[in-house]
């Protein structure tokens, strides 16, 4: 039995405002909960079926608690309750523990969309890329569709919200490289790209902002090769992430 | 004005049997239309405010009907109208006058998702990819949900439904390289590629059917470069299609 006030708490999660108080966020399905049981992410509740909890007898939560299927309803997301749903600690991550100097970082210039978002957390972790930069104003990590569509990468990639500009600014003093995608940067596919640096990916409608981009180091261009005249102003800003990474990793 | 007529049957169009039926779909937003009317695509109705024809003079449509906001709201499929709709002739595409011996074809084995067809579309035109060969079983490109996420590039890139393993046979028989992405493939970054081929992208949930794969003849891996021994399993078949092209295009 899960208690009308958990039922409550765990429904208002879905609210950003109520992550925030309450530090916690609700991970849903049996690869998600079981990536996030690997990995430094705190799971304080669990909530699975008999069945589920059986075949993991392994798993670690400060609290487990077997339930049916009609119950499982009353705190899920999804249209069909998966036989699992977590509820774990939002990661505490601080922006001065990290290091930028020894591999890739990403930034996100207020990414909005949560889907992008998840796919390119997914993306992060595909490359091996283990830290992402969100400026205040990128959606937030912790919401259910994001964690859903990260399938399940959330639980290895470290997020660090923080005001982007004054780390940008902070990172070209120390001399690091800073990367970024426009219509008018270099070709990607010929400029020499260093193994270490931060590349920053922009807001879905508008780009990179002119305050982020008076910090970028190193403008890039993902070219077309289209022959039409008229052909597509831009990407999609998760498979400008894609074709970025790949870029990047395919040299080193 | 819009007839009572028109307006049933142009409502009637975000269902794909009426699509068929009528072989027409609907356009909306000023870049698609504009984009659409710069193509080889027949505009039957265009239907737009009083200011946007003013501004469009040179546009050409079978018959352009001045609308009041009202009106096309009456006819939108979003939440908000645009200040035009057109109402265009879904492109009669016979797969038996499609030339793959040049130049590179994509091929679509029963991708579902509308947003992840429309960006792979905007991906082929972006890479210069002119045709893409969709089994039956793919998403229809005319869902107004599919030719919203191709910003445009539904205009410029020819689709053709067909049986694709019968397509996929003729063309290995006729010796054409076909490339698929496979986890037990070889790295896509230091395998020699072909300037002309068909590349194939699966299904989100399935990946390549196996009936397709038995006809793929270089199976290639995007690889990870993650250093946890538990990383994602898999890319979006978006982000996948976005690498694989940037990877082909870069080499020549």
């Amino acid at each position: 039995m899960i208690s009308q006030s958990k039922i409550k708490l765990i429904n208002s999660l879905s609210k950003k405002k109520y992550r925030d108080i309450n530090q916690l966020f609700i991970a849903e399905g049996e690869k998600l909960v079981s990536d996030l049981s690997d990995s430094s992410i705190h799971i304080k509740w669990l909530f699975a079926s008999k069945q589920w909890i059986e075949d993991h007898s392994s798993i670690i939560a400060d609290e487990i608690t077997e339930c049916e299927e009609s119950q499982l309803k009353k705190i899920t997301q999804l249209k069909t309750p998966s036989p699992v749903i977590a509820i774990c600690s939002i990661p505490d991550q601080k922006i001065q523990n990290l290091d930028i100097d020894k591999d890739l970082t990403l930034a996100l210039d207020d990414i909005q969309d949560p889907g992008n978002l998840g796919t390119i957390i997914r993306l992060a972790d595909w490359f091996g890329i283990k830290n992402i930069v969100c400026s205040q104003n990128t959606a937030d990590a912790y919401n259910p569709k994001v964690i859903q569509a990260t399938m399940g990468a959330i639980a290895r990639v470290n997020l660090f919200y923080t005001d982007l500009e004054l780390f940008l600014k902070q990172a070209r003093e120390k001399n690091n490289s800073i990367y970024g995608t426009f219509l008018d940067g270099e070709d990607i596919y010929r400029k020499e790209l260093n193994s270490c640096g931060i590349i920053v990916m922009g807001n879905e409608g508008k780009g990179i902002s002119s305050k982020i981009e008076s910090l970028v180091s190193d403008k890039l261009l993902i070219p077309s090769f289209s022959t039409n005249p008229i052909h597509s102003e831009s990407l999609n800003v998760s498979t400008a992430t894609a074709i970025t990474l790949s870029e990047f990793r395919r040299r080193f």
